[in-house]
């Protein structure tokens, strides 16, 4: 049975709108995605990077973001043909691990913890498929890279790009069928 | 550069110690590593395997365990000619996340926390070598397995074992010069 590693946020968590709105209320300002094209956060106001940092390391940022659309129902379709691993860079905000744990558990129940993966290096993950919106995570990735679209990638070519959830389950049924 | 991933408990943090203290404490006995030869404590005391399970449990139970014997000595050596990932299941504990961060911070400073995985099913993990106590991790692992000795695996066979931190410099000492 082949198998797919799934980032969570930008790919199954929806961490953008959460902090695009508490920047806004924090520095009074009205960004929009539409901002973020090819850009992320940190990058476009550099002189508040420690103040955007700090916002995702409140231990509680990751428990209620919202689920992204048909991201449930095209996974759990998935599990049927491929093992599913969840395989998020939790190291990059030490603070988040009890929040996306129990985002997982409350959200994907059918999936077991037992294939819940917090990391920082994506290099040490073995599997076929990695779908993900950071594209540096394919960079030493042995297997194929599905980069999944969020505004701040925008930009990048050369991937194999899917830009929803029912654009995953079209690429997997023409993998099963060929 | 070659990696080897490492598990933590029984390998480089001394779970074992600390567990057989609070078991004894509680229930008024007199267990030994010698006991547990060739089985786990809840394989022994399997009445009690709920209790058992609620020593590792608690929050801060993997934050104070002594690290084990040349491990930190023998890692630094070999982080030099070696990708070195930590490794541990913490999926089968979830309330250890926080600890075993602290833990490995604090006694292996020099290694990036972006080279810790936190995860359960360990043929998720892509590496040349896994040094681990659970020969289970072995069977799904496409590099080759180094079973540290631990009084629960010393009945296993058909694996290479390595007894201590001292023998794991060895075993790379001759890995490096073939």
């Amino acid at each position: 049975m082949k198998r797919i590693a799934i980032d969570m946020d930008e790919v199954i968590a929806d961490a953008m709108s959460k902090y695009l709105r508490l920047y806004n209320e924090g520095f009074q300002e009205q960004l929009t995605a539409a901002d973020l094209h090819g850009v992320k956060l940190r990058a476009l106001r550099p002189e508040r990077s420690d103040d955007i940092h700090e916002i995702f390391m409140t231990n509680d940022f990751f428990r209620d973001l919202e689920v992204m659309p048909h991201s449930q129902e095209v996974i759990r379709e998935l599990s049927e043909s491929y093992e599913i691993f969840i395989t998020t860079a939790a190291m990059e905000v030490p603070t988040s691990f009890n929040a996306k744990y129990a985002w997982l558990k409350e959200h994907f129940p059918f999936l077991s913890d037992m294939n819940f993966v917090f990391c920082g290096d994506k290099s040490i993950i073995r599997a076929d498929y990695l779908i993900d919106d950071n594209a540096k995570h394919f960079e030493r990735f042995e297997g194929q890279g599905l980069l999944f679209t969020s505004p701040h990638n925008i930009l990048e070519t050369g991937y194999v790009r899917v830009n929803n959830w029912l654009e995953v389950r079209d690429f997997f049924a023409k993998a099963l069928n060929m």
